[in-house]
């Protein structure tokens, strides 16, 4: 199967701008975007599975199974702006061909749908980090470097590993604007302080009124949903991982 | 390659329900559908090889060679009732590509005919078990999950690895309904009481007649099966194996 | 890619019988089909390429390159009696896809020439093994096995790994004839002597009149070859690669 | 998506000898194809990526983002004689799978453009190295190999790993002259010594007038570069590394 696409819907949007918000250093662009689809009110359109996803299911408290997933949200702007593309999910994928996969194919619904303007997020994983983090920022092209620079980001200087960094790349091959906003974070946990640094430059920059109030609570369903996806493991449980050669069948 | 499956037969199947048996934690789903096969003399009508299963070839005692494979068995209820679609076999498959690729294939061929209904069988790993273990349950929906509950399981916290788990969240993808039960395991052998116990649940929700005094010999069986394809190993084989850096050649 | 084969030839044969001799535990195939080759005179009418062979070359001494290859040849009965297929190669697919691969593709080719009889050879590992090591057999059937066992072979008890085995559980599925003769081997050298044992069975089945003398210059140059692919490496050089993130770079 | 190509121009080439040039053992065939690119003003037209390239973007010190890439780039001879085409990039391919499909794309393009010549550059990994180090060669066929020896090479003996050996073994399968031109080196770092003695003997083959004078600049360059995508990494990385289970969420 590789990249299972499903859409449900194909909103007419005006000028959309996507917003990747996949599981990455510091879980900072997952807590961002879960944080604006809950409080925009996103509509989700599209589904993504992959065989390059883990082969499981996470059970939820009431009995419910999740499964490994990737969605497309939209969300239409109030005041006649610019449209919302969210890219939301609890992985990325396993491989480097699934990940290539998997960004070709988002990028692939979303320029249908018109976008041509792409901003990944991420964290920036440092030894220490201040009270008040730095957000950094790369380009595809020195005008939108330019626009991402005027909203208080410096260079990145360094690798942008992953979905975030190779979207990026994608979207320039494709003429695309993308940037990335990374932001200095320790990394190993759901980074809610990274996060709102972070989004009160996205917010700035799409014109958004979004309440921050209930950020630490997305933070948290962020953390509940990894942990139980296993994606955030105490040392304990990473180490009884490497004893099982098979991990389904002890 | 990928999957290459063989149809014997296409039985005309009255609302069957598929039960998957392959080797997982405790092995109790494979115990559970072996021991079914055998005393409802299920009929095997597909088999299914993968090329993300190993690249060997096991003996039997009399000379002869066993690969990995998967089948499909079906089984006719006695009393008019719902069928009996068995999933069995040696192996899951090496890769999640091919656990993805796997699980698709099955679900194609029980559709077609006529499958609505998926369960699934596995251990929860656990450091101690208690006599009378305890039955989980997850599922596709909340309808469902009543029903599994209503055998008297708990409702599952935590992951269902591999074929068991994905079968579920791919079962629902495709509108099927869809329950795993979990029973207590220490997970490190074939666990035929904790095999009893799912299978006790699994007869009662099918109404099924079945003689568990030979369950201790599925036990075994499942026992032998594994130990020949090296699944379950000897510490000190183990060890010998990560010392071969091809293993086809020293 | 996957496999590319390039076939020189198509040969008519009578009624042929397919030798398996790639490398493997013992070298012992290996050995035994480069003598084969060497003493019928034997005629090279396919090559095979995977990409999932090692991706180098090697060096020749003459200022060659030598590369990761499969080979088929023929070589006509002399009493028009059957006639000889041999697989011979310097590795094996380094993956399992590869594997499924590579000997389904080998299996169309021969079925096609009107092959329905297919050989594997191998080693049997052991912590010691006597100085007249014993042979052992495993087939795809009661007819074909006893066969087998009347070169004074014994039922093999254990896993065949690799091309051996798998081609036999393959070749089943096709209904194709299968056996495979294993030998006692120390398994970490080329065991010409290993060989010599196995050959004397294969040459008494296929009523082959093959001088053996020449046996231990077939062992040598195996020995030469594989070394040459790194495929039989010194403990130090072992541990340098183990030390090598991207081999092909530093 | 695999390999995706995207050429951008086809030059009308006069014979053209293709040189391949990507990192490697001491990097030689990346500096030297990159002083070429820079002296001779080569001409870009036509860039690969692979999904089996790292998933990740590099940033610039403008801000910009580069990807892992491979590039091809033509430049004319002044004197009428043969043209010359460059195969330049950052990266080569993660599995073997996706060497032979990259290889094979690049032979495919070059062979359309009329080439029937390749010549490959990389180090031969030594303990220790004089100061002027020794070139070595390997050759398709012993024509070619007798050119090569001209230039003052010895006879390569042993493995030419990844892209340079792999093309030479492919182009004497597609029947072009290929040979392989090695030069010792320590091979930790990009030695910008080796690749002036490789060089050398090049530009002689060649019949090229290239200054020499700024080779250090492109090994500086080169070391940059390779540095910017962690493909030369202190111990200290590397370590931190091996600790990151999914590299891309820490």
């Amino acid at each position: 199967m590789v990249c299972v696409v499903e859409i449900y819907e194909r909103p007419k949007l005006n000028n959309p701008v996507l917003v990747e918000g996949l599981p990455g250093i510091g879980f900072v662009a997952n807590i961002v975007t879960l944080h604006l689809i809950n409080e925009l009110k996103a509509t989700r359109f599209a589904e993504i599975r992959s065989s390059s996803f883990q082969d499981l299911a996470v059970t939820t408290e009431t009995g419910g199974t999740r499964s490994p997933i990737n969605e497309l949200y939209y969300c239409k702007s109030n005041a006649g702006g610019r449209d919302l593309i969210l890219w939301y999910g609890n992985t990325q994928a396993l491989t480097t061909f699934g990940q290539y996969e998997l960004c070709g194919r988002v990028l692939d619904i979303v320029q249908e749908l018109g976008c041509q303007h792409v901003i990944t997020l991420g964290g920036f994983k440092q030894d220490e980090v201040p009270p008040t983090p730095q957000v950094y920022a790369t380009a595809s092209d020195a005008e939108t470097l330019n626009e991402a620079l005027g909203l208080g980001a410096k260079i990145m200087v360094g690798n942008v590993f992953g979905v975030a960094g190779l979207t990026v790349g994608l979207a320039r091959l494709r003429n695309l604007k993308a940037f990335s906003l990374l932001v200095d974070t320790l990394g190993t946990y759901p980074d809610a302080n990274g996060a709102r640094h972070v989004l009160s430059k996205l917010v700035r920059f799409l014109n958004l009124n979004v309440d921050l109030s209930r950020l630490d609570a997305a933070a948290d369903e962020t953390k509940n949903i990894l942990q139980s996806f296993g994606i955030i493991r105490g040392i304990a449980e990473e180490k009884k991982k490497e004893e099982q050669p098979f991990r389904w069948f002890i």
